[in-house]
């Protein structure tokens, strides 16, 4: 290898919906807000987002890992005058888990959810998946169905969301809006957005169009069929923004508005930088359930040892460097399952935690069976008063929610919303 | 220009599913059979058609306008073994009305349905014509439900006939299948087969697999699920031909039979040989229902001027120099609309015409008001028995059949089929 081309590559970065790498070892953000033209997401737009939902901004705001924006500041403008949006984000099922780094988006999601109190669509690309990945039609469908268990386990509001898969959902007036953005697109630009090869097949070609138009309102005529065509926001990871870019390009030649974006840094790997940070290699990343066998940071009741699973998940916080208000949410995301994880929805419905200090004392309380003998245990029998009318009442509110999750996830994903498909958001 | 471009250009001739034209003033047939690797219909096929079906082969079999095909002796064989087949054309809805030339393939698919007693599913693309025409998705819907209705007045058997239009109908299956079929195909490839540029829009390389996958039952679960993985025969003008190589090419790699064709030349144009003979030209071609204000052909019940009409089409199959067995029915499609249609469909039920004498006759004696003073009218009144138990029972059938009509095209496409759609094609 020669000198000059020593140098190409150490300066290389790509990043593209399929690609993040740096022969650097590590993504130069500053170069890539540059590169893609979108806007650095600033303190005052942090302070402004504080001051509109009268709630601290997220913790991935105030870290600056939500840290670009494209037209924040125009849907908060419509916020602000009281005009509606709503927030689109998604997943590629390319593996049987997410990570804690696809978990990044549909956290930050969901404390937008919660602080705008809007309607949200998530699209799960199984289409994508089994044309990149090679996978069949009917083992992307199965992922995408395990991912929308951990999707949902976030716990976005029901009344609000919508969450589909393409093989499901592509079709009418979905369809539509994918013809008229493909008619506005020619292969020269996608060529130049993505970098398609004449080797590629055809599949990757037309797909962009099916990812662009959820961006418009009109994709979802049981959501927004009748309301004043209404903005869009996307949080997404970075590497997503070609797609967008494209998607603003065309969104104003056929009568929409261009979708707003807010967009991530990557998650950091366990390992040392790899070239590749994006891919989820199996045992090099959390997943947020594992399988038979292995019951990782996975918390599910009292059969388990909780006195066990506190030390493990304070180690994993450790290695993970977590501040005090991480620890929370990273243990309620990926620790909690089954009774655990609805007794944690509860809670936190009634009284928000904020401290992990706080939580840890509340589930002791609440799981640990009085057979275990253990320091906790001895420290916590002194103020142990067993609030049983609470506890009847969250576990009958607990079985009555396990029913709707089930009867959400059983049938075909569409379908599970059946109720909100009909009513539209509110 | 050189003599060397003039040679080629003189040479030139284009045609693929958008252009067909010829430098030279006509298509040479055998060239395109060479070119395309199709095969050459011959004498001995047409042979076996008509001792399979025990009737006589289509006219447009007997006189070579269906001349090519691919593997349709793999489906007389199916046939011969008992084997199910089903049949599948389609329309680009590109203009109000069909002309004689869209007919063709039309006509003789109701052939083809009659005599092997197949399902028949005819796609009406309109996507395509929205992104190649530059026309609205409204617009190019409105089209296609126009386009249904000239479909429909071919009188294709109801209980084994699916009509539907893209906007209306992909999804689900069909769009699964479209998805394995762009797993299979390259940028190159459709390069090669279809002649895009970098400049057209990515619509149109999205577009090939669309119209691919009416090949394979599978995408029509309504209608073939359980049924063992049936042939499938399309009757189409030669142009189609590059999107079906690139189906059999691809279709056994997804575990399908590649679909068999037959195929056709091209209408003749009524003026001197166009350089390309496939538009419909407002003015230079006869479309199949004239609008308001021009009555052309159209015969519509006995307050028109029946003799007027007579004549008219006489003059017509002058000037198109069609033989006697070609006359009656283009006189039937093209001519009647209304009462006249009906009462054509139910005396051709009750005994199948098949001279142009014999029904005009047949017309003068059921729709001539004894009030109009003509030769003919003088002449016929000798023989004129009206048989009222029949006229009854005709009209009472022909409202019955109308309003069966009327329900299939006012609701959605799709929809307008329902009964078969959920009952499957028998």
């Amino acid at each position: 290898m020669d000198k000059k081309e020593e140098n190409r590559e150490e300066e290389d970065q790509v990043v593209n919906p399929w690609e993040v790498s740096s022969s650097a070892g590590k993504i130069d953000y500053d170069k890539l807000i540059d590169k893609f033209g979108c806007q650095r997401l600033d303190h005052s737009l942090v302070h402004r987002v504080q001051r509109l939902t009268g709630r601290p901004p997220h913790v991935f705001l105030r870290r600056g890992v939500f840290f670009a924006h494209r037209d924040f500041n125009e849907i908060l403008d419509a916020y602000e005058r009281g005009d509606k949006f709503y927030l689109y984000t998604g997943r590629g099922p390319s593996s049987e888990a997410l990570h804690l780094g696809h978990l990044i988006p549909f956290m930050f999601t969901k404390y937008l959810q919660d602080a705008f109190k809007v309607p949200l669509v998530i699209q799960l690309t199984d289409d994508e998946k089994c044309m990149w990945k090679n996978l069949s039609v009917e083992e992307s469908q199965r992922l995408a169905r395990e991912n929308a268990k951990d999707i949902i386990a976030c716990g976005f509001d029901i009344t609000k969301t919508f969450i589909f898969s393409d093989f499901d959902y592509v079709g009418g007036a979905f369809y539509k809006n994918m013809v008229r953005v493909s008619k506005c697109v020619t292969y020269n630009k996608v060529v130049g957005i993505f970098g398609f090869t004449g080797e590629d097949h055809i599949g990757k070609v037309s797909f962009p169009p099916v990812q662009a138009v959820p961006s418009f309102p009109s994709s979802f005529p049981h959501l927004f069929k009748g309301k004043d065509n209404p903005r869009c926001l996307i949080p997404c990871a970075i590497d997503q923004d070609p797609y967008f870019r494209m998607t603003r390009d065309v969104a104003p030649r056929i009568g929409y508005h261009k979708p707003a974006l807010i967009e991530s840094s990557f998650f950091p790997a366990l390992q040392v930088f790899p070239r590749d940070s994006r891919r989820c290699c199996s045992g090099r990343c959390v997943v947020i359930r594992e399988r038979e066998g292995d019951d990782g940071l996975r918390y599910n009741d009292g059969r388990m040892n909780l006195d066990g699973w506190i030390l493990k998940a304070e180690r994993y916080f450790s290695l993970q460097r977590f501040m005090n208000d991480d620890k929370l949410e990273a243990a309620a995301v990926i620790g909690f399952e089954g009774d655990a994880l609805l007794w944690y929805q509860w809670e936190h419905k009634k009284r928000p935690m904020v401290l992990w200090d706080e939580m840890k004392l509340l589930i002791l309380k609440q799981f640990r069976s009085t057979q275990e003998g253990s320091l906790h245990e001895q420290f916590l029998a002194l103020q142990q008063v067993l609030e049983l009318s609470n506890l009847g009442r969250a576990m009958d509110f607990a079985k009555r929610i396990e029913g709707k999750l089930l009867a959400m996830t059983l049938p075909k994903l569409t379908l599970g919303f059946s109720a909100t498909r009909t009513d539209g958001l509110t």
